[in-house]
């Protein structure tokens, strides 16, 4: 890139008095540059902006239905790989997160405009409101120590629950979409906003963070009536837990007493980029699809049962004496009797990123371009050893579904709790 | 992938009459494998359907906004390169694509269940309606001559103005993202209903062809007053012809007398991927941005005008006798009076594929993940000689914004004219 950093004469006067100027148009030809907080609304009314403050971060257990598009970015501190346990810059980035994601997320723009000289908002959001957008930041393992050095002097506030996820049966993870010491989801109803949040941020970020995977994805949520279908087809989140039971959130989903204070009222995310063969899976039958699954397509019952809530009767059996769920169903599997009462808040995304290059092994041996397509899975919970790990550990060996998914991406960030207008995104964590 | 052909004995019965079963539920449990039509409305209202026949194919001059999801999708008839001209499966391939459209863009599904032993529609967009889902075919060089033959007999129908694109300087071209012989556009307002309708196809042409490319993209057109912005952040669109003169349409949109018969009413896609430095982009002054593109960024006037659609004047200069509308802004390059009066219809979409890994050259030296994103420039034409190739042959050349932008896909489609109920796509191309 070129000629960027060179700004001819006149460019300030033009940038605030140009007819085509933003500063006029979008904040008033009065407060442009004045430094202080602007309102700046976009043009669509905003009476559904989800709420960035509170007792936790928005974006986990938001109520309204999930929005209909996210953009999840994991990020690495690597300007600062070197440097020991200078925690100035990265708190600088994220007082700067904090005040751009209360911006964003009422319908704003990221920042206030700095001076003629100095990159701005995008503006590819303008006009589209906050679109519910939420943002939701995490602290990945990375944080708290790299190549075996404790950067930043945080090793000791690593919560035992962030854990390095252990390599599951039939992994295929791809070290690009795998890991990070930072990461942040946005969550809207709009492609776009999500994706603007997320350069916004990254923009503000510039010689303390860089990215190091990103993942688009699109869910039907806020569309349909009830559970929505994934790529597969079927219904998707029929078993989460209830938002609205203040126990089951806080035996299951909100970290306690037993994290770090910085981790009290958060909560663990669990990232898995899932490619499903839907090429394959479109070919099967739709007797064979509901026996891999353990429940029936159209209404989401259990197999043998008629309403999609209808309780899993994992022991019911057919006249010939076979379980009705088979032993190796999904659903089977992940039922919470089958581990030891486990729950997670799974918010899972469809992703579809084109086609690409597979080489398949067996039968019959060829060599394609296949979806690249298939379940952004992001699980929320109180301790991933007592959720997603031990439910996957079995899931990986036993599940039918396994024929047609591929784990190539893995992630786990701690999610601080919620964030009080006044302090920034982790500053309990790098304030203790 | 196994066990999919093995039906155990009663999956028939299970299939038709089981509570959770599709065929009941959906259909009336009646003209269940009856064999005929049958309307299977989905839950949604559906007033916005887009009509599939007419005298042009849908997807291109439709007239709303476009819709807020694409997914193009490129096969190959691949199974088919070593047998000598049988056109039998590609016409069966299409007719039972003519069905299939029409079906989902009312918003049913795909096709009729046949029976249990067979796979069946997916189902993953049942309850969304069409959301307007238009449905665009084309056929590509590769149709009509592969590694020189003839296949099907029919180069001589090959039309003069199916050009194969030249190389244009800094194309960097990946085989993975180009060409085809065979294309669908499914454009919707909901990307699973988009994403949905190709995967319907594909399953239908299964031992026919095979996907070559895909690609998703996303809008805000439908959200917006006014003509949407890019990912750069600038209304994009602007000097777009008008759909609503028929004029226009037909001097520069429609291919005429001049065109095969089995063209004619059709219209000619040029697709090519743009990859976006999206980062770099981020951080550079909005002065240097607008004068990259000639455009004021907020209101999208031409530099130094206020309004939109004011015009572009190319002669004018500042005090200091320099052109207000810098000589290598894009929207100088890309003006009608700057090429010989042609215009293309764009239908362009963003998209954004996650991150992936680029090597930088210059400077500084780098190897990082970047954004895998931009531009999925998408543009109608009567010729693309005298559109598309003599507008890009100077641009790639000349246009300040070729340093952000890396064209790494492209393909060309013929498009035929509309397509009238009870004929199918392409039918005056094959029985000719």
């Amino acid at each position: 890139m070129t000629g960027a950093d060179a700004q001819p004469a006149g460019s300030r006067r033009r940038f605030i008095a140009a007819g085509g100027g933003i500063a006029g148009a979008a904040l008033g030809a009065n407060t442009a540059f004045a430094g202080g907080e602007t309102s700046a609304p976009r043009a669509t009314p905003d009476d559904a902006a989800e709420p960035f403050f509170g007792p936790h971060q928005n974006g986990i257990a938001t109520p309204n239905p999930m929005q209909g598009s996210t953009y999840f970015a994991a990020l690495d501190l690597a300007a600062l790989d070197l440097a020991a346990a200078d925690r100035k810059p990265v708190i600088a980035m994220l007082q700067a997160w904090t005040d751009a994601a209360e911006r964003m997320t009422t319908g704003r723009i990221a920042a206030p405009p700095a001076s003629p000289n100095r990159p701005f908002d995008n503006l590819d959001a303008l006009g589209l409101g906050s679109a519910r957008l939420t943002l939701t930041f995490g602290f990945g393992p990375d944080l708290f120590m790299l190549n075996g050095k404790d950067r930043f002097g945080l090793a000791g506030q690593r919560p035992a629950a962030l854990v390095d996820l252990p390599v599951f049966p039939g992994d295929q993870l791809e070290k690009r979409h795998c890991g990070g010491a930072v990461s942040v989801q946005a969550s809207a109803d709009d492609p776009q906003v999500a994706f603007h949040a997320v350069r916004e941020l990254v923009r503000l970020a510039r010689d303390t963070a860089i990215v190091r995977w990103t993942q688009a994805g699109f869910s039907t949520a806020h569309r349909v009536n009830g559970t929505a279908r994934n790529l597969m087809g079927f219904k998707d989140g029929t078993m989460n837990p209830s938002i609205r039971d203040a126990k089951t959130m806080n035996d299951h989903l909100w970290a306690g007493a037993e994290a770090p204070r910085w981790m009290q009222g958060g909560s663990y995310a669990v990232f898995r980029r899932i490619r499903i063969a839907l090429e394959h899976w479109d070919q099967m039958t739709l007797g064979f699809q509901e026996r891999t699954i353990g429940r029936h397509k159209l209404s989401g019952a259990p197999l043998g049962r008629a309403r999609e809530f209808d309780p899993l009767d994992l022991n019911a059996q057919d006249k010939g004496g076979n379980p009705v769920i088979p032993a190796t169903a999904h659903a089977r599997l992940g039922a919470p009797e089958q581990n030891a009462g486990a729950q997670i808040l799974r918010r899972a995304y469809n992703y579809s990123d084109g086609a690409s290059f597979v080489a398949e092994r067996w039968p019959p041996w060829k060599q394609v371009m296949e979806y690249d397509a298939g379940l952004m899975f992001v699980a929320y919970q109180k301790d991933p050893r007592l959720g997603f790990i031990p439910m996957f550990e079995k899931m990986s060996r036993l599940d039918a579904l396994n024929q047609f998914t591929t784990h190539v991406g893995s992630a786990i960030f701690a999610c601080p709790g919620g964030i009080r207008k006044g302090l920034y995104i982790g500053q309990a964590l790098f304030e203790t």
